[in-house]
């Protein structure tokens, strides 16, 4: 193999921490206009930012090259990781969250749009530092749209090549200029589709901020909150809970066909497999949970928090019921992490069902985190198919996936990826056992740190946050959400002795 | 495809049903031997199973054909079943086990050799009656061995290919008569393993029934015990736990290698990937176990029963310590289930260990049951090798077993295996949870079922039995067993509509 050129990855650095110290400003502006103190501070991490990436630059400056296979790996797993250094800035200047290690995980939490949280007190927070917050949320899901579309499928990870024909951009070994146009065009949707949920929030009811700060977060599928109670703050405005909902939903599918959906290429939406399965299991389960909720919750009238926020029940039980079972069906799908009810109290079967829900994901080329729908499709279909192969063992019988045969190659990609992402959960889930937590918070925080989820079980249900970890799983809570939003090889290829040999 | 032959199918059912009645007359023996009151019941279940069995065979007189592939995926589903159904008589017929469902899940947990129990007080049983029981395991575990060194790989499943050249057997599309001369050589290993073993409890102390019953169980992997606090009864007696210990861990090594040792080929058995694995395996997991158990373990003195039975130290905490860790480690990974202490309440990060084990199993080619050592080993390399191949995507590079390549459709296989077992255990754990178990008993539940363990967590903690599951809980559990015990495909095979095209 060739040598890395280091000069090309330090250069994309200096790139991103620019572009990042550029995002700090518009909370600069953010603190000035509320006059909530925290602009100093913010300036400061801003400016440093922009130095050290300026720096990056300068060092590298007039070189000009194109990025090979191998240090895509490197500038991917990287580019996220110093983002998340530079990111936890603001919150340290500030004063805001003093301890490095739950800056460094609320910025990861944010950048990989997790929306796990370790503030006990949302509320006490500065608007500008929430604001923030909301903003490493929405990079993290830019970044998602074109590492998902473009990029991944290039570097071949984990059968992500089945998207490279759809994007409307390149499949050499080499990144290509038209990358840059591909996700200007997603960025666009993704921009109109934010403004388009702020401005439905603040018509519904809720306030410019939180309006903002929500969209943000909703269309990332991240989950951060401006309320300590995350949406069931609004539990008495279902208009504002519907509409968040509803966008979830749209941030949870391929950002390709809204871009079809735009183009008038209807044709191309609606006969896609993975948006029909994701709308299938959403009703499925949600019809589900809705029942087991209207029967069974109905009864458990615990006098928890959460449950006293889920009960102002405006519109009778049945709608109530259903809104709910809906939002957190789609919040644990998309991997966003609202919460408007407590999932984690409805009934074992439901724990159960939620607990399974963390490894299904929503859709490839979306903002979500988690496994994703195409993944299962291949897989469940290259399952049934092998029980025809056992019984004839010379017939090719190769999977489809809409319409197109799907090669040997990528389906051996997709099931090696599923088995690497439980062998992931269960190390993962053991080293929380490990640092002392019970068995169920163990596995959840496994399954939702990798899955991007946010809420889990137990001492880490959707009424809890994550600031009783200890510190190391704090950042080993972090590390798990690099690796599941990379979706794991990207990071993992970087930590093989293979991957240095020959530097 | 051809037509199925029910002839040759109704034949094979008939020969087993006789083979399974001849086989209560033993028992029938036991009970005058101890004039316990149920000779006449168990004759009359062996009379039957055998009027049954030669009506079959009658009505099937002068029939002759080979078995085709198709045929046996049926032949070996429906013996399983039939076994279960005649199996269960003796506990019906004397009364032992009055209700049908608990009589048929005891003996399909028999039969699997899982060794999980519906009985609450087990020593006040007939002996012939728990003598009944130690031979449904015994008779399992003689089934699995031609099923998975000589059937399995003949019909494809899951991989089990990679072991058809190692069997001293046939490798065409039909079921060769060679098949018998394999079987008999290693049923002969087994029954001298049973005899040593037998004796060996009889030497350090055990009574002669005790013995021969714990002998049954330990070598098929079964884990009945006659005692109620299974082996832990002998917690003041560790040359016998030692000596089971030893015996389990035969037990979960493939047949096939005692073969070898038999026949002084050390070296085929030293260099054998699996077994090397298998051993680091419990070496590591005993070690951490231990450790575990010495520091914390010694602290948590609860008074539950199991703790009070663990805690007579003979030999001192250290000791004692690594005794329980070895013994449960064993009994888990063999998946025998055989309980010297509770290893349900050992610190929550042992839990999580545990329950992975029981997605490990032993080798191929024992009597355990579980996923196998062999796949795990296959899958993780292959999981390394495809980081090599992302890198190189033209390059080809096959995953390496025993010194020799793994074809790329037998991996497929193993991993199309995996995914498989992840699905039904998900969808196991949903059931049992459906039915109203919190989280962590459905969990455990399933994946003992599947895996033929036998103790699981929560309510079916290795001091609970099953008998508290509800009768539906108590079919799906017996189904799981016969899916894990049968390698899924076997019998899922039969239910898709594929297979029963053109009949």
């Amino acid at each position: 193999m060739k040598k890395l050129n280091f000069k090309i990855i330090l250069q994309m650095m200096g790139f991103l921490l620019i572009f990042n110290g550029l995002f700090m400003l518009l909370s600069v502006i953010v603190s000035l206009y509320y006059d909530d103190g925290a602009s100093q501070g913010i300036l400061y991490a801003g400016l440093l930012s922009m130095a050290v990436g300026g720096l990056f630059q300068f060092a590298t400056k007039g070189f000009k090259t194109q990025i090979k296979k191998r240090e895509g790996y490197l500038v991917v797993t990287l580019g996220w990781i110093i983002m998340s250094l530079s990111g936890a800035l603001p919150y340290i200047f500030t004063g805001a969250i003093p301890s490095f290690t739950n800056a460094f995980f609320e910025t990861m939490s944010g950048y990989t749009t997790t929306g796990a949280s370790i503030l006990n007190d949302i509320e006490s927070m500065p608007k500008s530092i929430l604001f923030w917050r909301s903003t490493t949320h929405w990079i993290g899901g830019m970044g998602i749209i074109v590492l998902a579309i473009a990029i991944l499928p290039l570097l071949g990870i984990g059968g992500m090549q089945l998207f490279s024909a759809e994007a409307p951009g390149p499949s050499a070994d080499k990144l290509h200029p038209r990358i840059t146009d591909t996700a200007k065009r997603l960025w666009l949707i993704y921009f109109s589709l934010t403004v388009a949920e702020a401005i439905l929030l603040k018509v519904a009811g809720m306030g410019v901020f939180d309006a903002v700060n929500h969209a943000m977060c909703t269309l990332s599928t991240g989950g951060f909150s401006t309320k300590n109670a995350s949406v069931a703050y609004w539990n008495n405005q279902p208009v504002i809970q519907y509409i968040i909902i509803i966008f979830m939903f749209l941030a949870g599918t391929n950002f390709v066909l809204s871009y079809y959906a735009f183009k008038g290429k209807f044709k191309k939406v609606f006969y896609d497999e993975e948006l029909k399965i994701y709308f299938i299991i959403i009703v499925l389960l949600t019809t589900i949970s809705a029942i087991l909720i209207y029967y069974f919750a109905g009864v458990s009238k615990t006098p928890t928090e959460i449950q006293a926020i889920a009960h102002p029940m405006v519109n009778g039980l049945a709608e109530s019921s259903f809104r709910h079972a809906l939002f957190q069906v789609i919040a644990v799908i998309t991997t966003t992490g609202f919460v408007s009810a407590d999932f984690s109290i409805w009934t074992p079967f439901l724990s159960v069902i939620f607990f399974f829900l963390m490894f299904i994901g929503a859709s490839a080329g979306s903002t979500a985190g988690g496994v994703k729908i195409v993944r299962h499709i291949i897989m469940l279909k290259n399952g049934f198919l092998e029980f025809k192969r056992t019984l004839h063992p010379n017939a090719i019988i190769p999977v489809r996936y809409n319409g197109r045969a799907v090669t040997r190659g990528i389906v051996f990609n997709i099931m090696a990826f599923f088995i690497l992402y439980l062998v992931v959960f269960a190390i993962g889930a053991s080293v929380f056992a490990l640092l002392g937590l019970d068995i169920i918070t163990a596995a959840g925080a496994s399954a939702s740190s990798l899955g991007n989820v946010g809420p889990a079980f137990g001492d880490l249900s959707p009424v809890n946050n994550y600031d009783s970890l200890p510190s190391f799983g704090k950042w080993w809570s972090a590390f798990l959400m690099l690796l599941g939003r990379l979706e794991l090889f990207t990071v993992l290829i970087v930590l093989t002795p293979y991957f240095w040999r020959n530097n």
